[in-house]
């Protein structure tokens, strides 16, 4: 792998060595073979994920992370160039992020701040087979740092932490009965319309955290019930999915529904804490003022709240484009690369 | 099959040869050799259904019908007499009927009325294999007659007629989105509050039909929506089932349900007419008279619909209890079989 090329043509070879989730060990040799040419860096290997270090010793130490996987491909390869877009799979989410990384890693033999680039594994899968969660238990010390950009697409803006999301499962009973005796039973789905009117009574908060404005959201995300087709049905369950500001954690957001359903038994399903976007620390400061724009909060979960349960704050940042991400038309602007690129190195450059 | 035994001992050996729907064969062919055995009878088969005849040229022909099919055994096998209740698969629906049935074309060689006996297969599984519906298309001739008495389980009271069941779906749209940014679509599922809301506020109507009085029901028995756990769902359907009077026809329930549903599209997905109960004819007001007691409205949907399709009024009378058929309990006092024989006998004898 020539980490000589500009970011465009890199990314298109990144896009052209598929790496669908489970299937990243061809294109991670390939990362960790380039980056072991470079003197300047100090390389590890977890799996199928690769961590690469300058040590200078300089009094601070930020992370550039970014995953090597795709979702599956979507008859999207190989990568086109048209005009000037980049299109393929992986090109926005998140190849081009991952070339900027590369070619950061192989010009800065002398960053200002040290730097640990990490390139993981099985980030469009489930959560157990996250190579950065991996990564964060065998080798903790790898992660250490100050501030973090995790290279995920957002439209080369500064998205700052994320919002937290829980699942839950509300579930109302009822008591069977034959349709033709209807009296004779309580219908479940009948009286979940009171789950649901909590649902559509809800507003939203919008809380400032750390300077940037959150969005709240509380969703039916799935609803079941029904026991046949002449049965009054005994039990009609829920499922709402709240997405949560980083001002409340996941025992808080817990709390906060069950209090919204206390007329029902409410299982918490699961719980992932937001980040704060702790734009407040020096290097994330100079961070901004490099970047430029104005940071934004990042509403959707992603893994920065990685890097946040490990005591490090960290933002989103990345040249692709999120809304098209796991989309087979899926591209990226090449200019986008390039400025990132331009970016980063006007930040980190000795 | 010996049918001198009287009707609880018939009953039992009816019931100790398993006859789950599909699987009736043997019991019918033992069904078909007792029949013939008996000279007044004109015996016909039709696949697993048998039809045994008088042939007297009397004015009026009655029906006497009974399905032999059980529901699956349920580890309630032998049958087990206990007291005064018979336990086992298909004691109360509906072999005591049947053993009650067989014991009156054994017995009655000159009744007052010609009597068509009809045994049929396949009544507790999907409508298109019933076999009363199959004898009904390539035997409609077997099925002429002035009034007919279905023997299901009745607990020893007359029910007549039967109310008619809809299915329909009612389709609540919206648009798919992030849960993270949820305001970006609509939830389908917090919509079909809507939908729920017309259901709870829906209200029986309770008409009196040919001086029975019904019993209307209008439930949800499912409801299905969801994507995935962080997706605004954009669709959730609603399945109704409404029970309708017999003085309404299956277009006009499917007219009414579509009215209360007007804001969404309504999918009817299966009919089936009722039945009027027909007490007015001359052998039914006779059978009324002999059986006593006080007819009431059946309110669960059965095969009377098929009769009453065939212009044919129809009432269910037999020893069994509705309540505990199709439950591994199920049971019938050998008290109600005598006793549902001794009147039908009443009724028919000549």
């Amino acid at each position: 792998m020539d980490l000589s090329l500009d970011g465009a043509a890199l990314t298109a070879r990144l896009v052209d060595t598929p790496s669908v989730s489970g299937d990243e060990r061809p294109l991670t040799d390939a990362i960790e073979g380039a980056l072991r040419a470079l003197p300047h860096l100090s390389v590890h290997r977890d799996g199928n994920a690769v961590v690469a270090r300058t040590t200078l010793g300089r009094p601070e130490r930020v992370i550039l992370a970014g995953h090597t996987d795709t979702v599956p491909v979507a008859g999207n390869l190989p990568s086109r160039l048209d005009g000037g877009k980049l299109y393929g799979c992986g090109t926005t989410d998140m190849k081009a992020g991952v070339a900027v990384q590369l070619r950061l890693a192989a010009v800065l033999a002398e960053p200002r701040r040290d730097v640990t680039y990490v390139f993981y594994d099985c980030e469009e899968v489930a959560a157990d087979r996250n190579g950065l969660l991996r990564l964060s238990r065998n080798r903790p010390d790898l992660l250490a740092g100050d501030f973090a950009v995790l290279m995920e697409p957002s439209s080369g803006e500064i998205e700052g932490g994320c919002q937290g999301t829980l699942r839950a499962e509300v579930a109302v009973a009822g008591q069977r009965a034959h349709t033709a005796r209807s009296w004779m039973g309580r219908n479940a789905i009948h009286d979940a319309a009171a789950v649901l009117d909590v649902l559509r009574g809800y507003t939203p908060r919008q809380p400032e955290v750390d300077g940037l404005r959150y969005h709240e959201g509380l969703n039916a995300v799935a609803i079941r019930g029904g026991v046949a087709g002449n049965v009054v049905p005994d039990e009609c369950v829920v499922t709402v999915n709240f997405r949560f500001a980083p001002d409340r954690t996941g025992d808080e957001a817990a709390d906060f529904v069950r209090s919204l359903f206390t007329a029902w038994p409410v299982t918490i399903l699961d719980v992932a804490d937001g980040a704060r976007p702790g734009l407040g620390h020096p290097a994330a400061a100079e961070f901004v003022a490099a970047v430029g724009g104005t940071p934004r909060a990042k509403l959707g979960w992603t893994d920065v709240a990685r890097f946040s349960a490990l005591g490090i704050p960290a933002v989103n940042y990345g040249p692709g484009v999120s809304e098209i991400a796991h989309t087979p038309g899926e591209y990226v602007e090449t200019a986008k690369i390039a400025e990132c690129e331009a970016r980063l190195t006007t930040w980190l450059a000795g």
